[in-house]
């Protein structure tokens, strides 16, 4: 396909180039960055423009600006014969104001926006205003990865709600475990087999039915320990509490190992 | 060495075996569990007793009880010659009541109970009453993993509150996670690449540096957005409002990229 990319963050430089490799010709870059823009323009080999003007050759629009920006965006862009689709995981369909031709192309992961990021197992979300685009999408969406989805906006939103458990949430839980290790002089990476063997196991089946801790099992004795010691750091603490009352919640009436 | 087992529970079906692997013998097993004490036993090719007996030939007698039967159970080997060690991440060495030949040989993973377990990559935190028995344990643990750590009782419990944050809590949080994938029929596995991302990316530098998400960039329309979805789970609005606060306060002052 022939694609037109607009915005130049993590986003544009992470799918942009993935699409390149998948075979997908890009048409050009518009941002209103005058750094990032025209260097990803440059690295995709295609022209960059400051002002919104999309060339006739090209098939699909790639919104990958801001939530805020995005039915902005696609007002200005309301008489384009192209495919326009945004790229996020909480924007409605329907903020394109399309009926037809309009779409989401949601990938699931981490946007480091490094260039030569890999999709292949990268799960793509897919949605869009009729059975037509719908096609087009899968068929994009499968040039770059093997794990596609097709979704609609309000399941894509949940899926967004537990995305930011899955990463957000545990990223502060480990900032707060390396704010612990550097607080008594061990190296932060003495966990890092452990985060690895709880995701794998978590994977592997229910993470419910592999919980284990002090929490889980209801033993007072190491949670106060734990308490004690992280009472210097008020953020830990409130953090431990409520994450200790949640598992006793949530495990209270199933027996089993701790 | 010579290693006597004291318990039949997931640490002692893990590192008994790994230990056996790792070219030592295994004088006996002791368990006041009846079906467990003896399979394992036979599996490692030694006695099984029910009643407490140190054979004479015993270097070394691994502890792998309950926290609370620690020092109860040492307290009925104060006349042993052997080496005494716990392997908890939260007992102080002094519940060993030993002046000499006591100490702590903790692996700091989450032990599945499964006896081909492999802790070549496993940290293992030792400790000991004095020098010489010291460097016994960290010849054994080398003998096993290649990640040997010494570290007092304090630092230990430390790194162990840590290591709830890493493994107990983020696992909680997977469990809100695939509560909510299942709630809207999305296999919980599309979640799997974020989580490997999240882990991977957390350690390869500082966690607090790699956040993103609505919390860390103040993005209050996609925050009301998950809180509205997820109002039919107290639980999960209770984790997403306190870990949302809590984000938001640990990075309030830094500006950058969401």
């Amino acid at each position: 396909m022939r694609i037109f990319v607009i915005g130049s963050g993590r986003m544009a430089n992470a799918l942009a180039p993935a699409l390149l490799r998948g075979g997908h010709k890009i048409t050009g870059v518009y941002s209103r960055n005058a750094k990032s823009g025209p260097s990803l323009a440059r690295y995709l080999g295609c022209d960059f423009s400051s002002t919104l003007v999309i060339p006739k050759n090209t098939d699909l629009i790639l919104l990958t600006v801001h939530d805020d920006a995005t039915p902005i965006l696609a007002k200005s862009l309301r008489s384009a014969k192209s495919i326009i689709v945004h790229t996020s995981g909480t924007v409605d369909l329907f903020a394109l104001g399309r009926k037809n031709k309009g779409g989401v192309f949601y990938p699931l992961d981490t946007m480091n926006g490094k260039r030569n990021m890999n999709f292949q197992d990268i799960p793509i979300c897919v949605e869009a205003t009729e059975e037509k685009t719908l096609a087009t999408l899968l068929a994009l969406a499968n040039t770059i990865s093997s794990e596609v989805y097709v979704m609609d906006s309000k399941t894509r939103m949940a899926v967004h709600a537990a995305a930011v458990f899955t990463n957000n949430f545990t990223n502060h839980l480990l900032g707060m475990a390396a704010a612990i290790t550097n607080q008594v002089g061990v190296p932060f990476n003495i966990l890092k087999k452990l985060a690895h063997t709880t995701i794998k196991n978590a994977f592997a089946g229910n993470p419910v039915e592999v919980q284990t801790g002090p929490a889980k099992r209801g033993d007072q004795k190491t949670i106060k320990k734990h308490l004690d010691f992280l009472a210097k750091n008020p953020e830990a603490v409130k953090l431990y509490a409520t994450l200790t009352r949640s598992i006793a919640a949530v495990h209270k009436n199933k027996p089993g190992k701790g």
